[in-house]
């Protein structure tokens, strides 16, 4: 039989249909497309190779002397300005803002043939600073209202170069989607006094049967509604609404089990595509108890269709559970 | 400067990325992908094709005696089970109902080698018929919340078979999505005493930069704030929250302006991939000022990523009023 799960804090419902279900192993791509051999160390073509710096407008560079590890730079074709007053029109029907805020690329290793699944914690840890850096000074320009950490990789996930990146887009809005979850998670914590994050992450923790890696200070757990396969939420133990204000002792933890999820969709699963997001508070909002950053990983392996765009509704091919166990093995 | 537009019905923000801005006729495709010539009239391995009847288990034909134009059939794959209770499970954290509800696929002409876009009026008029008759029937199912009328067209789009159909799916909830928008759309009755899409279809047609097609009953324009390239609204004149509460007598009017916005995209476009989804009220909702069904195209031209996941905001590298045109002509 067929099953409708809500997820806890967004409230969205998906259909486990189980009727169609599918092995999680049937998702495995094939190993030719592992790394190892296919891609050279540098590739004199790519942007973000070492020695090919100054195609792109540095913002920073991790760390500051010597021979970097991580790199920030503009995006080449930002969907948003830098420049420019956040103007607002409305007639009544049609609202509109200036398009401004930032559009940046973090190059996350100088290695053409890496990715963070593969790197050591420390040069993770480097990466992962360069989020939070450039976070934080993006977050002090007062037009900002929301910053959108997200990667793109492989071409399914809507990535067009192969050099490990993420993307970091400062707005000068809070998008309704995020809008919509605090408002959503504030409801629950006016009902039972708790943060939704916290007690989900508590229940996983109770029954074990989706959480895939724990560290110290973080968790990773496939969905217990997830809207499709090996659909992961990475959450820190410690509660906090903005990933602004982690603190930086924790980035190597952090950095630990990021590159634990993604190397065991690397060698499960053989290097699919996915997307990455950070979901963190709006910048303005203060710290508070009901809001809880996390970062979901979602593998591009199952199509999204006219039904989920009619209804918001996913429909899930397989079965959480299984996909935590294959991962985990 | 790009531009940040929203939604006036739904609150959602998109970026009108006009930094990037592409001219809407790079998203044509290869006229080598137009049906004429590529595709016979009938395919014997196709389970659509007139012949092939007893693969899939019948629902309903229309007309009801003689040669079908069209016909609904169970999905073969269903994503929930028609038979037994809605049963709900809660122990504060999980939630959980039976996935019991309808999954069935519109076969709308007996050719292989056409679609509504290349049928005649009267032959849309048949198959939109037969999502009318369907709709209204499985209303009638006490379990029943919510309808979803939607079509993959192409590979991109989510479609497995090439042969015309839709699908329609009857669900035991209202989806968040939809009782979102329903909400919104509540929250402007109470403050303007108008409905917002009557609002929103008012304003384009005074003035008319973003309306591609409109007959005597219904106008179908690109939105203001479009998601992605060539998103388009059908929006009946009358104001009415349901689908299954239309005039059985505008259907033609409803085939007609459905035939000619998706022959335009074929055309203009070579056969681009698309989604088609219907956005009705509940069906245990009355009729009501604030709701206003509609049809929305979604072509499948660009690809959604990393931040339009972390977000819901999306960016859209095209200008809504230069893909409106571009129909037109």
């Amino acid at each position: 039989m067929p099953e409708l799960r809500q997820n806890l804090a967004t409230r969205e419902w998906v259909i486990i249909a189980s009727e169609r279900a599918r092995r999680p192993n049937v998702y495995a791509e094939a190993p030719e497309r592992l790394l190892s051999g296919n891609r050279p160390t540098f590739d004199p073509g790519c942007p973000f190779c070492p020695g090919n710096e100054e195609l792109d407008l540095e913002v920073s560079r991790h760390p500051a002397e010597g021979s970097w590890q991580a790199r920030v730079v503009r995006n080449k074709y930002p969907a948003l300005a830098e420049e420019g007053p956040v103007l607002r029109r409305n007639n009544g029907v049609v609202r509109t803002i200036t398009g401004v805020g930032y559009h940046e690329i973090i190059v996350e290793t100088p290695l053409h043939n890496t990715f963070l699944g593969l790197m050591d914690v420390p040069a993770v840890t480097i990466a992962l600073q360069a989020f939070l850096d450039r976070g934080r000074q993006i977050a002090a320009d007062p037009r900002m209202e929301q910053i959108v950490f997200f990667k793109n990789h492989g071409e399914r996930a809507g990535a067009s170069l192969a050099h490990a990146h993420s993307q970091v887009i400062g707005l000068p809005i809070v998008p309704g989607d995020v809008r919509h979850r605090i408002e959503e998670a504030r409801r629950f914590f006016d009902d039972t006094g708790q943060c939704v994050f916290c007690t989900m992450l508590e229940y996983e923790l109770a029954g074990r049967q989706r959480v895939i890696a724990e560290n110290e200070k973080f968790v990773a757990f496939v969905l217990y509604a997830s809207s499709s396969p090996f659909h992961i939420w990475i959450m820190p133990r410690d509660h906090r609404a903005s990933f602004l204000n982690i603190d930086p002792a924790d980035l190597p933890m952090f950095a630990d089990i990021v590159r634990n999820v993604l190397h065991r969709l690397y060698t499960r699963l053989n290097d699919p595509d996915y997307n990455l997001v950070i979901r963190s508070t709006p910048v303005k909002e203060p710290e508070n108890g009901y809001f809880h950053w996390y970062m979901a990983v979602v593998p591009r392996l199952s199509r999204t269709a006219g039904f989920e765009l009619g209804s918001g509704v996913w429909i899930n091919p397989t079965i959480p559970e299984d996909c935590a166990a294959f991962l985990r093995d």
